[in-house]
């Protein structure tokens, strides 16, 4: 017999009964009911119920284990009492009576127990992250992982893309965020960086003549800490495409995704509906680039109503250009206690308020509109809103007015909280979205011309669009928004060093720093460069939405805490003296 | 019809003659007969034949493109004539007719060619790596890289492994080689490490209860450039597995690459059978501990034909505890001038020469022993020694006297190079070995114990062994050897903190150094860790292996070069001042 298994702890049913068996697992729990043990042993694959009385030479050896020792358990297959049938299990027809035991590994006293995943702060947990693992929650979550990134590999292989792997010890990208720095020994006083992400190297490899590239690629940013953001390392499907038009990219991606989610989503319904929304669009309309559309609720521009009204504050707000008010319909809504509950919402969120109107059955029975605004707005403009609006007795409206990107945020917000609160996102559902025609370009507080997004995009309408006002190009670059977030990023790059340096002269960087800041990319383009593009979409963001988290270190195996320090390999740690000396480094005292 | 492409320029064949089709790609070849222009149009998929004539609207243009411009070709399908055509492309019964042209990315004057595959300098490849890739050698060793690496992934998830990422910004993880360090900027004076591999990790993962571990995982070593090594990072087919024996690693390992090269080792066999060979043995019989298997010689130890004898020099050496002499048979290597050249070769290698004998036939037509040595030895013993080694006339045996560990690895190399010579080596296939039975320790010159391999493995006899003398423990430790080359390497784990504590003592570690240095992991294994092993496959070797070159550039997407920098993206570099005060750092200049 194997030395420490015949079968594994799922294995076992019926058929087996009577058969000398051996297992290995982790006692998962012990119950002592008088003179009978029963321990619940467990490993990777499940759960076997293991017995011992004082008639087996086992008995005195496991009346000393305890939770969480690995033990090897030789026994005879049982069948079970048809009332002791545990239907949730495959092995719960069977129990397994213990001949003999032996203890491969014994464990201290638990800092946190296994069975049973009772709450423990997550420094404790990080801590003994190799116990917390153990847990049923964790070891799905991470099994997962495993199968989504099995899964989109297969998928992205099975539509013709290769995978290759760049380099991770490299040139500093100027991407936007902080890179991490690698001193080098060799070349005393230089230093590498990790990738921000493999763009320039996924660029590079389209231009070196590989079609179809896909990598699950490790990305590195040095960013302060965010609970939904791991401060160091994280994983994306990175996708790169030559002789494309920005429709092959979702032509090619949408299946993938389609097909995870349906796989995955545990019954979850996957609409196969992508709309495509221009940025503007979804701005106005869900006061969000990363809008959940299982929320049915459409923002509209009503202004007009509001134009020279009765209202006074929004008809003096309106008085400015660039002004404008909102409207937020709530079906549902029409009560004044759910009113008042949206009005403190928006207090919270740092807003005066949010005024409203609501409709509701009127003591002779008919609808009317009730609240502040619509006695100032009067019965005319009041109904008008309704209609426009679609909106009956029983529902509300909402409206922010301003500057739209000064009360965008705060009305998106809104919006997730009114269809929350009133049951209309359907939760039980994935629903996607293209977001497109992102700007090109934004004027800064200072009134300086800046890239608003990713500079390497091509500009539509290419070279000559770069002739007009740069704040009416549209770049072809892209998101996927799913359920409120964005899952996918990516763009149609800009091939042509002369669009290149026209683009960046145009957000004031001359064409020596971008020779300086992205060399190896622009010569590449000098050479032979197809028309390509891709995104990437992010591995953890995926497995949590699956996973239905909020909390990334659900889903990564050895996770580091909100202060990027791992808690159970001790990192970042001292470096010794001779480390230093080797990288020709001195740490600057905390004083200096 | 689509932007770019109707067909790839591998698609068309004489079922498309006549059709209207659209191809992008790259100039290959321009050939211009007289007023007919052919151009060989590449992609990553094959080439096209295209051709325009002066009565061709896109001629004017065509005559103005040059090799690796890319271009879209509209054109219409011709077949060839039959004495034209190409069978070795799936293309060459046809050829376009190009009616319009686009330019979709032009090329200043080449560097360096991409048709004909010319020889050029490293330097000048790795600066334009992006031309370097579109040679057709480059791309296929790329591509068969991809296929390599997938087919791996898919070996062992058929095998029931699952992958998981490990942390790469993480703890130093001291296993022999150094560190690559990051500063952490959250944490001013700390640093992180980037792994050497992932031992730790696949061991928690283990404890954590995950039965079968696979990761392709990137792994980093600050080592001193060689010119088979990357200077800074490498790629593994990491390995580990709970419940297990070394026989059981073994049974899952040699599938999957048995596989491997059955699949990608373009027709070369692969034999079947794996001996394991204990580490003594492997250096008695082959001088190495990555024996080549393709060549039969089999070095023995023939001391007891010497010992006394005639033959003064290794007679007196003998009267030496630990000396021996050790015998290189060649069979048909029975010549004067294969004796000299083989002596001059171990005269290179730094050791006076090697004694020989061959074996020619005599005036008289009997078989008669040649060189100084027979003659100082007396017929007898020669004899015996032909007839142990089981030579014959044509054949010679070299001889290297000593300590072993000073000439075994230059007999090992003399083993390789009779092999070769004489044409023993079977080089059209692989041969695959388990090196195993590692000793768990050895001296140091200074008369120490350390360990000699892999602190890690769990001792041969546990606990037990330990207590007798340190030198005659094995370990649970292995090699797998491929055609010379060490292709794997790993052990069944030492999971036991008590035996692992032992373990360093006797190599001088106090546990209080163990705790701090493998902190992570020995606590692990306090709270019920399960016996387990693995191991970690070299992806570079194996694909240079497959691709039959020495030269790990030529598997590589983006390598560094041999003094680990990369030419093309320009790393290492100077950080900013800003990077350096953000991480508190301070370069010393190089005369402090």
């Amino acid at each position: 017999m194997h030395a420490y298994r015949s079968h594994t702890c799922a294995d076992l049913n019926k058929a087996h009964v009577g058969e000398t068996i051996r297992l290995s697992g982790w006692v998962h729990r012990v119950r002592d009911h008088g003179g009978v043990l029963f321990i619940d042993l467990r490993d990777h694959y499940g759960i076997t119920q293991v017995l011992a009385d004082s008639d087996s030479p086992a008995f005195a050896a496991l009346e000393k284990v305890r939770a969480e020792w690995v033990v090897r358990i030789d026994g005879r297959v049982k069948a079970r009492d048809a009332a002791l049938v545990n239907a949730k299990i495959p092995t719960g027809e069977i129990e397994v009576y213990a001949t003999g035991v032996e203890v491969l590994g014994a464990a201290e006293e638990l800092p946190m127990p296994v069975f049973g995943e009772v709450e423990y702060p997550e420094e404790t947990r990080l801590t003994y992250r190799f116990l917390d693992l153990r847990r049923d929650t964790m070891h799905q979550n991470m099994m997962l992982r495993s199968n989504v990134v099995r899964w989109l590999r297969n998928a992205m292989w099975d539509q013709g893309f290769n995978e290759f792997q760049t380099p991770i010890i490299t040139a500093s990208s100027p991407e936007g965020a902080r890179d991490f720095l690698v001193p080098s020994r060799l070349h005393p006083g230089k230093f590498y960086a990790l990738p921000q992400a493999p763009q320039q190297f996924k660029q590079l490899i389209q231009v070196a003549g590989f079609d179809r590239y896909f990598q699950i690629a490790p990305c590195f940013r040095d960013e302060d800490p965010r609970a939904d953001r791991s401060p160091t390392d994280f994983y994306q499907l990175d996708i790169e495409m030559s002789f494309v038009t920005q429709d092959d990219v979702f032509g090619a991606v949408q299946p993938v995704l389609q097909g995870l989610f349906e796989h995955f989503g545990k019954g979850r319904k996957v609409h196969t509906d992508w709309p495509k929304i221009a940025y503007r669009d979804s701005l106005k309309w869900y006061g969000s680039d990363k809008p959940d559309l299982r929320n049915p609720i459409k923002m509209q521009d009503v202004s007009d109503h509001f134009r020279g009204s009765g209202f006074a504050i929004f008809a003096k707000l309106l008085e400015t250009e660039g002004n404008e008010v909102r409207a937020i319909p709530a079906p549902g809504g029409g009560s004044r206690k759910f009113a008042d509950r949206m009005n403190a919402f928006a207090q919270k969120e740092g807003l005066p308020g949010m005024g409203y109107i609501f409709w509701r059955k009127a003591e002779d029975g008919t609808t009317e509109a009730a609240g502040p605004i619509a006695k100032a707005l009067g019965a005319e403009k009041t109904e008008a809103i309704r209609l426009e609006l679609g909106l009956a007795e029983g529902d509300a409206v909402f409206f922010l007015g301003g500057k739209a990107e000064q009360f965008e945020s705060v009305a998106g917000r809104a919006r997730n909280e009114i269809g929350r609160e009133l049951g209309l996102t359907d939760t039980n559902s994935f629903r996607f979205a293209w977001i497109v025609d992102f700007p090109m370009y934004e004027k800064t507080d200072e009134g300086k011309i800046d890239f608003s997004h990713n500079p390497f995009s091509m500009p539509q309408g290419g070279l000559e669009a770069l002739n007009g006002d740069p704040l009416n190009v549209y770049a072809y670059q892209y998101d996927l928004a799913c359920n409120g977030y964005e899952v996918i990023s990516g763009g149609i790059r800009n091939h042509k060093p002369e669009i290149m340096y026209k683009a960046f002269e145009l957000a004031g960087y001359p064409n020596s720093e971008v020779d300086k800041r992205f060399g190896g990319m622009v010569k590449a383009f000098k050479y032979g460069a197809p028309p390509h593009g891709g995104c990437a979409a992010g591995i953890d963001r995926l497995v949590m939405l699956l996973a239905d988290t909020s909390n990334i270190r659900e889903v990564i195996m050895f996770p580091m805490n909100q202060r990027a320090e791992d808690l159970l390999m001790n990192a970042p740690s001292e470096p010794t003296n001779a480390q230093l000396r080797d990288l020709h480094l001195r740490v600057i005292p905390k004083e200096a």
